[in-house]
């Protein structure tokens, strides 16, 4: 019956079905009838249990709604008799959010009303996030499709660190993206605190920590704690991470005692890994982090507390007389031993200060208690040798948001493949889910937004959705509604480009500049490095990141559905030649961009660099073009014509300013289907 | 020498001459050589009389410095001996800013530093402002252009007025607009705080007038004083409204016995001139506001004090039996000696709490002593004769942001210009200066920033810069430097229009739609209301601000442009032909624009109501291409085509979706120019 009605009805029959853009895309669904639309005179009401915590998350759901929809609605909390959207709690969540926390919600939209059942607020905070994602404008107003949704994480950690030590990030860059992890489901902030560069914390015990080791950008405690509230507030825990005994230069500016060599020293400017490390022979060092772990233990209510432990070279330890003779009296043989020894001592010092060790790859040895958790950035064989020793592990390989990958390379890895899909099912529940990380060389409180959404968004689906939920092109359209949340939220992922293009051009008219902006790519992994290491320029601290590398973003929009007409046209789908016509009118756009490009890179110094793109950028749109005319003349292109064309894509292929032109792969393949090998 | 250098050099040959962009215009400037290279190294030091305010200015300024470069710049503080730019002040402000307190300072930038002096802080916060405007990113780098500059305003009183009471608008969006201030050299922030629709601010004495009449939306006594800290901060004074005896409902909510009616009340949901009043006749009146004007002017420290005073139409007072007795007693003939009365009893309380009064054109009478300040919604006849009583005054007469004109138009208005202009120099000088309104019957926290921005810096440059700058085409050139320094500072004059268009959309691919909000513009003057009182509309606060007339600015850029094109061209500058080209392909992507547009508009409750607009825009299109071949085939159009067209154009000058198409008189101008009336 109802189907046959909305076959009938002329206006529903233009109607697309409800589109559901949910991110993370929920356990199980099943599609009612119908839609809730949304007015005015929505209200929630909170039935069983309740908690202050639970209201202010139900007036900030109310908030974003409003915020959604443009609608004015009441921040009033309504009676649940009466209310639109009826929550039900059956109790508390633990005082400090642990670990194996239930998480799960059921949600239920029909045309009259919804409800949100959970058995504590975590779940509640879940399943809003959920319901705000269900809101769409249709003909009728804005609606949320009739669902019942049934709703659990796959993994109890999700997780996204923050490097706040190379560059600091303000309070308010941090709270704005606790709101965007808080619609994506993420439930673990790993807030990186302290490297060589930088010192970010208020101690009161230590105070020349951060006086010298910051350069006066620090969070104070009174802000640590409200950032925690903040976090708690959206259901996510924090996890601070204070890296020993490496990556430790910014402590001992001010203490320099810690050392392994007598110092002075300076926060580093350059990044890299550096000789400075703590000694873990001395007494005075354990004596040290014990009462500054104790200071900290009382800041953070996290039951896991992060050592770092990564790359330590051992380079001061061997320099150092008195500490390589500690290490042959205790037969230690590599720095790993040592390391080793000084793992111990802190896991003693945590242990007594009641939290969980963590660590990155290189604290695992069999000698640690099973309770220690690692985080493997080296990868799924690190994670599967950590379990089947019994230790816990979170996957961060894969998952580095500084190496500007595309989401669809982060979306295709998961915690439990590779070696750890080999993994009894016991041993998989020993590896607790993952965290995408966002390192800070090469990123400022204005571009942060945009190198870690939407990517963290796939991020977050991959941890908490069904692993068999693969499909690409599905995950890039719901990661287009969750670019337009994020916006929405206050993000800055789309408009910090603009507002950086227009910096550097000192106009507003930077249509050909945009042009350009839209098919570059930052360069991939650590090649930024490479390239200023063969040119002889030191990268540090010191740069400015106001380049076209730092505004674009990691993943080009432009590249990708350029690609994607490219296959499908040379797949032999025209669409009636409509197809083409779009690639073509694209490659002449390209072909035209230079002339109207260049005269306004000549006037900023921030532009000048990029002329040979420009260039480069022109002849790919011509080179596209002749081989479109080959096939249509069904002709291959001579062999001298594709020689040259594929030299200069070969070229054209390389770093140029720190970009790469990411549609070069789609135009030689343009050019490839009419080469002689090929028949067009 | 200089000049011949820069002809030989081919670099800097292709240099514009520096551009100095600076919105308000100063009193005096004058070009030195070269310009002054803005690194990383830049550094502020502070010689002179020092203070915190100061410091937290300078490190501001350098904040701002590093927004509008990218630059990583210190915020450490540097000697004066070895600093890029050097602040020199002789002495502290006033405790409380005073409005005759001096607001002059140097700028002297050349190519190795500058110097900034003034006679005290205020002076440097204006020039600090002054420097950041005069960086610009060249060739070289972001420079500085050698100047002199002398400055000073030409008005002591450059006030934005913001009416909280009918759209309660956060703490953050009043202070994102408190850094817009500053930057246009703004020293008022006056604060509308209550009216029929809504009490915003907490009181102590009498809470049920925040408790009953805000709906929970009002701002804490803490969150005032924070407010007032900032905007000092700024070099800006906060001048307090609660508009008395009339716009009173929100008080009567919780107080109904100051009512001159029974009552009981609740908060005016509707917008318009209402009758509630407050009763003047009673003792218990004044106690009341003794009360609580004492209670306000500890928390708001400015000398002025604004009782509104405005619209007061007497009706409750003439149905009150014992208010008529009293008025019969007394001899008082009109609803205006009974609200003298009032004010006469208002001022002795003021005084009393050391306030000067402030009120709007309808409180000006006689009996009041000389040191009151008439604010004039009506116009600079009110303000003239308020001068020839010897009263100071205030011109918001033309400054009405929410009336939705051009910001040439406020440009136009002057406050010593039409009666005001006949005034002696002596009491011309009683006329303070002015302040732009922004009244919020259709204004959200989410499109404020557009309704003030950037109109209210073109009324701020009128406010301070020589009366004899008059030039409109390089305010406008000004404008849009001033709007990408506002979007700097985080102002989102720019950004809410995008973001509602996809909200009304919902998707991204909103080009079509922007085509189309590019050339309309929301209703002038009170025709929003006019139009919802001939559908029989009741228009109120629940109203959603979510249409596209809540989205679009109130002044459109494209069709500024393309009415400047059309008049060049018709003027017979065709450019080689450049001109006509540019017209016609801008008239067929209207004409075009169509066919996209209209299948998303079907998808949104939203845009439906946008399709006969969007007609009229493709008809248009039609209209002038015809013209245009009129033109070039040197033919008279037919008469019965001018006739069809010009019936057309008429009908598409109606307001439509509370819009104008604001396009039509450059399109009727093309029409008219090929007419049988003229020679094409």
């Amino acid at each position: 019956m109802i189907f046959s009605s909305f076959i009938l009805s002329p206006v529903i029959a233009d109607v697309a079905p409800p589109r559901l853009q949910l991110m993370p895309a929920p356990a199980s669904l099943r599609l009612g009838d119908g839609r809730l639309v949304i007015t005015q005179t929505f209200s929630v009401g909170i039935a069983g249990y309740k908690e202050v915590r639970l209201e202010r998350a139900a007036r900030r759901f109310v908030q974003d709604l409003s915020r959604r929809t443009g609608l004015p609605i009441s921040l009033q909390l309504s009676e649940p008799a009466t209310a639109t959207l009826v929550i039900h709690t059956e109790r508390a969540s633990r005082p400090v959010q642990e670990l194996d926390e239930d998480e799960s919600y059921t949600l239920e939209v029909t045309s009259s009303g919804a409800n949100l059942a959970a058995p504590n607020p975590l779940g509640v905070l879940r399943g809003l996030q959920t319901f705000l994602q269900l809101v769409h404008v249709t003909p009728e107003g804005f609606t949320a499709a009739a669902v019942r949704i049934e709703d659990k994480p796959r993994f109890p950690w999700r997780g996204l660190m923050i490097d706040v030590g190379r560059h600091f990030m303000p309070l308010d860059v941090l709270k704005r993206n606790l709101d965007g992890m808080e619609a994506v489901k993420i439930n673990v902030f790993h807030w990186h605190l302290s490297d060589n560069q930088g010192f970010r914390i208020e101690s009161k015990k230590f105070p020349k920590l951060h006086e010298l080791g910051s350069d006066g950008l620090y969070y104070t405690q009174e802000e640590a704690r409200d950032l925690i509230e903040y976090a708690r507030d959206r259901g996510i825990r924090v996890v601070p991470e204070f890296d020993i005994p490496g990556h430790t230069t910014a402590w001992f500016a001010g203490y320099p005692e810690l050392a392994s060599a007598p110092g002075p020293y300076e926060i580093e400017r350059r990044w890299g890994v550096f000789e400075p490390e703590m000694d873990p022979t001395k007494e005075e060092t354990y004596r040290f982090l014990d009462k500054f772990i104790g200071e900290m233990a009382e800041i953070f209510p996290d039951a896991y507390f992060h050592i770092g432990g990564d790359e330590v070279k051992g380079k001061q330890w061997d320099a150092n007389p008195k500490i390589r003779e500690f290490m042959r009296e205790r037969e230690f043989k590599t720095h790993r031993d040592l390391q080793e020894y000084f793992n111990a001592h802190i896991e003693k010092i945590l242990t007594k200060h009641h939290k969980h060790m963590v660590g990155w790859d290189e604290i695992l040895s069999p000698g640690l208690p099973k309770d220690i958790v690692i985080q493997s950035w080296r990868g799924q064989k690190s994670l599967a040798e950590a379990a089947k020793q019994g230790y816990r592990g979170l996957l961060s390989f894969g998952y580095y948001l500084d190496l500007m990958h595309p989401a669809f390379e982060h979306y295709g890895v998961d915690p439990l493949s590779d070696e750890a899909g080999l993994l009894s099912p016991e041993e998989q529940r020993s590896i607790l889910g993952g965290e995408a990380c966002m390192w800070t060389e090469y990123v400022s409180p204005e571009n942060i937004d945009s190198r870690i959404w939407p990517r963290t968004a796939v991020v977050a689906e991959r941890l908490w959705s069904p692993q068999d939920l693969q499909d690409v092109d599905a995950m890039y359209e719901r990661v287009e509604a969750i670019r337009r949340e994020l916006d929405e939220l206050g993000l800055s992922h789309r408009t910090s480009e603009t507002r950086m293009l227009r910096r550097m051009a000192g106009t507003d008219d930077i249509a050909p500049l945009a042009v350009l902006a839209n098919v570059v790519e930052p360069l991939k992994e650590y090649v930024r490095e490479e390239e200023a290491k063969k040119a002889g320029i030191e990268l540090s601290s010191d740069d400015a990141l106001n380049r076209l590398v730092d505004a674009v973003p990691p993943e080009s929009e432009t590249a990708r559905r350029f690609g994607r007409s490219v296959n499908q046209f040379l797949a032999g789908d025209s669409r009636g030649g409509a197809e083409e016509a779009e690639i073509r009118a694209q490659l002449a756009a390209w072909r035209d961009n230079d002339a109207r490009l260049a005269p306004l890179l000549q006037r900023s110094y921030l532009l000048k660099e990029l002329a040979p793109l420009s260039q480069k950028l022109a002849a790919l749109g011509d080179a596209g073009l002749q081989a479109l005319d080959y096939r249509d003349k069904g002709e291959r292109a001579p062999a001298e014509w594709t020689a040259l064309e594929m030299s200069f894509i070969e070229e054209a292929k390389k770093p140029q300013s720190d970009l790469l032109l990411i549609i070069v792969p789609s135009v030689q393949r343009l050019v490839e289907s009419v080469s002689a090998a090929n028949t067009p």
